[in-house]
């Protein structure tokens, strides 16, 4: 070992999903939306004046901010912008988990919440879900230094109504609480309408799946502003300047268009709603999701031999090698026709069988 | 104080220089190029298929690293991308200081050392420069957990040369060594040549200033693959998809056009040398500038009246607070028209002085 070596700090990455390079497949595999982005984005593209970018972005990226505000009916300064949901929540770990004892979150959830713990030296204590994947919300009455929850919980969908969210914060007062909503807009209710009641509550959204915008990394928190503050400062000590002048123009221009939003999001859930038909009618078992995913199992086949079977038809879904989810697919709800590719690749595989 | 609050980081943020709502201004306070990007740039721009953006980008920017590593005669392995160089240096900080003994840097350096240093509870010591704010390369024999050095260094612009980077690596094997060199392109000759023979140097380099892009947001570091490895390890398990396809894209362009590349930075290079000039015929003393902006200061005349008289002109300057520094001026080379500008204004001000 050459002796530089000891000061590096030492942790093993989150895996994002597979990129794949080639451009005919049906890609199911990282939830993005199958739609584009508001026809607003592409004019405001077209329009870009490749000159600015010889300026510094605005460091506040005031026009992001406000207009993300505006949305939700909130002041500017209940609002943070971040490089993405993960630059958001990591940002949130950094700013709020710095307490000796446990953070707490599912021992099913979003795989990145355990590897920001890892990388800031946070302890953590992964809760586990009932048997049915479904969060107990007494498990969360203990002391801790915070507590993560995803709403829809990621990767089985399945989400908990407002009552459970504040009966959580009730208990959890002396901490700050972060819903992750990433997924909220396909069918569940925002923890938003709390924050007012609950200065300790953190709600974080992304563009990446509703707004479709996953190209752009745009993620956002909103909460009390005491807690926007306290965010802001230490992203102004990591790094001033985190959104590039494109985001920032074409972020107001995805958010402010509210009728494309409604409209691609409505047609997201009615073919997740077919599609969980499709599922069922072919015998695989899944909770109730309210995201753009599913989250099956087969009783049987395996998750991993479908996974390698439908990649050789060119479509790509998500496999986990975790525990107790590890013949479990995760597929990302694409067009109606899309899905259609996926159910006559089942049929087909499971004929084979 | 409310219970949630203990756990909150505490930080004193950097402030970034300001960035004017107004456009009629001369903007000479951020070290911006006064050049627009290389035209590359704009037709990839308007080429740009909007429909991509509601794809997640590569996160390994791989397009973007080779076209890095192409311009440096690297392999991939040996380039690490973020989004601007304060992004790089901020998760090279994470990385590679995680030592009980303190890092080392000038007293009078980028300001933001300091501030990642305590963001992260990295113990630092800033080591004086002498009185004509060289660096003595002796006083950093000591001791110590890592070195970063700007060079040119800032807000100064004063370089060192390559057998004083190597005396430093020669008596600072056994730490990382960062040499930041955001203004290297505006006359100084890059450590990036000492990387083989030195595997715990880390060279940072960013698009900011001599590529016209600091509203792009794009920093990279240089080394060893075993640094970029480490590094590119701790970004995964930040955020691993730091680049958005905006950047990747358009970065590409920037780092492909070599020629207006040279063409651009020997004409800022060749208007910095004017200005010198009438700085010193204005009677102004400042230090031998390689990077793209002059630090001056006049024995008669308060920088900070100057600086607010120039406000007064829609003249932006940059003028630090800090203790040793708080009687110079920081003014970015503009074009030759820009400079003429200031100088009227300051013959101007000193006749009514």
């Amino acid at each position: 070992m050459r002796a530089w070596e000891k000061n590096i700090r030492k942790v093993v990455p989150y895996v994002p999903g597979e990129q794949p390079k080639v451009t005919d497949v049906i890609k199911l595999n990282t939830n993005e939306n199958p739609y584009p982005p508001a026809p607003g984005v592409e004019e405001a593209l077209k329009g870009m004046d490749a000159d600015r970018l010889r300026l510094y972005p605005d460091p506040t990226a005031e026009a992001l901010v406000e207009a993300i505000a505006k949305n939700y009916g909130l002041d500017k300064e209940q609002v943070f912008v971040g490089v993405g949901s993960d630059d958001v929540l990591a940002m949130a770990f950094l700013t709020f988990f710095n307490s000796d004892k446990p953070i707490l979150f599912p021992d099913i959830t979003y795989s990145f919440y355990d590897v920001w713990a890892d990388l800031f030296q946070i302890p953590y204590e992964r809760i586990e879900l009932d048997d049915n994947f479904c969060i107990r919300v007494r498990d969360y009455d203990k002391e801790n230094g915070g507590v993560v929850l995803a709403n829809p919980n990621a990767p089985t969908g399945e989400a908990v109504n407002l009552a459970f969210i504040e009966d959580l914060l009730q208990h959890n007062q002396d901490v700050i609480v972060i819903v992750d909503e990433a997924y909220v807009d396909f069918g569940t209710k925002s923890a938003l309408s709390l924050i007012d009641k609950y200065e300790n509550l953190l709600v974080v959204q992304t563009f990446s799946k509703s707004r479709s915008m996953a190209g752009i990394r745009i993620g956002y928190a909103m909460g009390h502003r005491d807690l926007i503050k306290a965010i802001n400062d230490v992203k102004y000590s990591f790094n001033s300047y985190t959104m590039n002048m494109p985001s920032i123009v074409l972020g107001v221009k995805a958010v402010e268009d509210k009728e494309y939003f409604e409209k691609t999001t409505a047609k997201i859930i009615a073919t997740r709603e077919r599609a969980k038909e499709e599922f069922r009618k072919l015998g695989f078992q899944f909770g109730d999701s309210k995201s753009n995913f599913i989250f099956v199992t087969h009783p049987k086949y395996s998750a991993n031999e479908i996974f390698e079977y439908l990649k050789t038809k060119k479509i790509y879904v998500r496999h986990f090698s975790a525990a107790r989810i590890n013949n479990y697919l995760r597929v990302t709800v694409g067009t109606d026709e899309q899905m259609e590719a996926v159910f006559a690749a089942l049929r087909e595989y499971m004929k084979q069988e």
